[in-house]
């Protein structure tokens, strides 16, 4: 008998048959008499609806009421899949943020977690009883709803996990795994039996959407094993464990893009201390997030050119506040584009092997692809190039670390006929 | 400066723009200085929607989960309406029933109303603060929302006048006010300016829509002073009030009528001691409602006819349930229809004045509509007759009472010309 907590996303729960399908995946597991916490996300469509809502009512509104209306999605949702299982004759019932008490921090519309009581879910528990949570919401403690930010439902579930000290936490998507890059752009991707947690961290961030970001450093961060899976194919997912649980480290674990990047060159910023420092300052005021930054001293050595990236939907805000800092700043001209993509390759292998980088750049050379900017990090190398080449560049390097799988019998014979 | 609550129901807050509206009705009556309370109930359609999940997840279900469900009705509702006050400068905030809390029974889907916690509203007040809360729902003592069941949110806004010992409880719906009959069938009604409770009571069971029976008992029992307007015209409405603040009290002041009926007539019953409680009795325990009953002996006096009507609704398992029961009844047969009407005059001065009733035979006899079944109150008189003549019985009553609009000048001027 294990304790698991199961996770299901928005399509997993787009409408009442499908949520139906949602209550055979757990019956199964139930009368397998396993102790199970089902946590689950509004019904697809049903938050933006309710976003859309907030907006209508006013631009700018208060997190607290937008927090109230929003958190009714997964409210709608516990109490439908409850129903749902308790006509599969799966004891079952609901329960909301505020009833375990999830307690969340007063950071309305973007909380965190702080603590679970568990004492209510224990007692479900021994009731034989599978308990539905409400994912993404949690009680803050001016007495209201407050919710986790677009997509907190995953951390919901490993936060879960983590206080129940649960034997594994199962997220559903509507892939089948973690794979070593985006299967639309090389059908050759693998999926991952296992991937590393600092490697999910880096693929979830650099554009692989199958797992929240947070919810994966929380993860991380309480040892809780995590298997990614599809709700609608019966197959096992990807695990995400820690280092020690990888059999067999490849160098090189995936490939991720992100195409939401922008980059800004400030072309002969002074050189003078603090220059660059002035430069970031007030983007970072403005909470815009500065990625992979590179600095060219320029030949007069008077000044230089200071090329960095910013999300695509920060771009025009980001030029606006530096443009109007020019004169303090004193650069000659200012040069952005969101033309560009950032591919990243991934691989907690890449610490006691040498070479994953010149690897990266000769493969990309060989098709003549530039590279902009490019950022390092223990596991992980990046490079910003300009758009057209994304599927070019993810194909060759998917190649180059030997990540393609072995050709299938039938595309063989397909090749030769 | 009063204290008021208001009540808005669900076309009243149908969309965003109309939640804006509602906004507006608000707004000067804070200006103003008021303490305000505003209970809101789902946008239109909503709680339809809601209802229809849990029945497509499962036609038998818990009605602990529907509660969950439903009740995310209203809390969409609260918070979109606390935004669009705070647009407009009013400060306000929402709560939901868990959050006063306002303690409910915990017969889920039908609760009733135990108590209210004041302390939160009050502190709410003395901030200066709108206070927006969700009709329909409460908190169970086993910690989970209950819902009081559909027109709950009526219910809830007088509980929470009587609690907090509001000035006067405003009722916005979508007619402007309480009329001696339904203006749909009668062109000549009128708005009554007062009603009393047990007037308003009777009109509201006897099938005028305007407000929930349950809502007009609770008013008239905690002397909460209730005013039924119209959300979308600025004029007063009908104020329903005790009968020492009716200054001119008419004889009948109204003319209800319920098209929801069905007749039953059991031929021949045996005519035995404990005859007419077997029959009823299993009705009862189906919880079918019997209204009007008569008996009328037979010739030989071994046997009698009773004649009773149930909510149309029910008449196909009242006829079932009493069909099965045939052998230990003894009765010969058994006619029922669901073509009848009942229609009721209704007036408190009728308690010092003789002769309401026969005008009222009389009038419908000159006009040839036969009455199948008459049933008599304190205030109220009641008959059934073929719903082929709702109408003409309707308006002539409303004439035979003197209940009839002055004709206006307009009028004459076309029938002159």
């Amino acid at each position: 008998m294990a304790r698991l907590v199961l996770k299901f996303g928005g399509t997993s729960v787009g409408d009442v048959a499908r949520i139906r399908r949602v209550a055979e995946r757990v019956k199964p597991l139930y009368d397998a008499g396993h102790e199970i916490a089902v946590v689950v996300s509004a019904m697809a469509g049903t938050t933006n609806q309710l976003v859309a809502y907030t907006r209508e009512a006013a631009l700018i509104h208060d997190a607290r009421e937008y927090d109230t209306v929003v958190a009714a999605g997964e409210q709608i949702t516990v109490g439908l899949l409850a129903i749902c299982l308790q006509d599969m004759e799966v004891p079952a019932r609901s329960f909301l943020g505020w009833q375990i008490p999830i307690h969340a921090s007063n950071v309305h519309g973007a909380a965190r977690i702080e603590s679970i009581e568990t004492e209510t879910l224990e007692a479900c528990f021994a009731q034989g009883r599978v308990a539905v949570v409400a994912g993404f919401q949690g009680l803050a403690d001016d007495g209201r709803i407050a919710t986790l930010g677009r997509g907190g439902s995953d951390t919901s579930a490993v936060a879960l996990a983590a206080a129940l000290k649960a034997d594994r936490c199962d997220i559903y998507t509507d892939v089948t795994g973690v794979f070593t890059t985006d299967p639309r752009v090389e059908a050759k991707a693998r999926k991952l039996d296992r991937i590393t947690y600092e490697e999910m961290l880096e693929m979830a961030s650099q554009g692989a959407k199958v797992l929240q970001t947070r919810s994966v450093a929380m993860a991380m961060a309480h040892g809780v094993r995590v298997q990614v899976l599809s709700t609608f194919a019966d197959e096992p997912g990807t695990l995400v464990v820690s280092e020690e649980e990888i059999v067999e480290n490849q160098i090189v674990s995936g490939i991720a893009f992100s195409r939401g990047e922008a980059k800004i060159t400030v072309v002969n910023l002074e050189d003078r201390p603090g220059a660059v420092s002035a430069l970031f300052k007030p983007l970072a005021g403005e909470h815009i997030n500065v990625d992979m930054i590179v600095q060219s001293a320029s030949d007069d050595g008077a000044s230089a050119d200071v090329t960095f990236t910013v999300p695509e939907d920060s771009l025009s805000r980001a030029v606006e506040l530096i443009q109007s800092h020019k004169d303090s700043l004193g650069f000659s001209d200012l040069v952005y584009t969101g033309d560009v993509v950032k591919v990243s390759v991934i691989g907690v292998g890449m610490r006691s092997h040498a070479g994953v980088a010149s690897t990266m750049f000769e493969a990309l050379a060989e098709k003549g692809i530039n590279i902009h900017v490019i950022s390092t990090s223990e596991i992980k190398v990046s490079v910003l190039i300009n758009s057209e080449y994304t599927e070019l560049a993810v194909r060759t390097l998917h190649s180059a670390y030997g990540l393609d799988a072995p050709s299938r019998i039938a595309d063989v014979e397909e090749a030769i006929a």
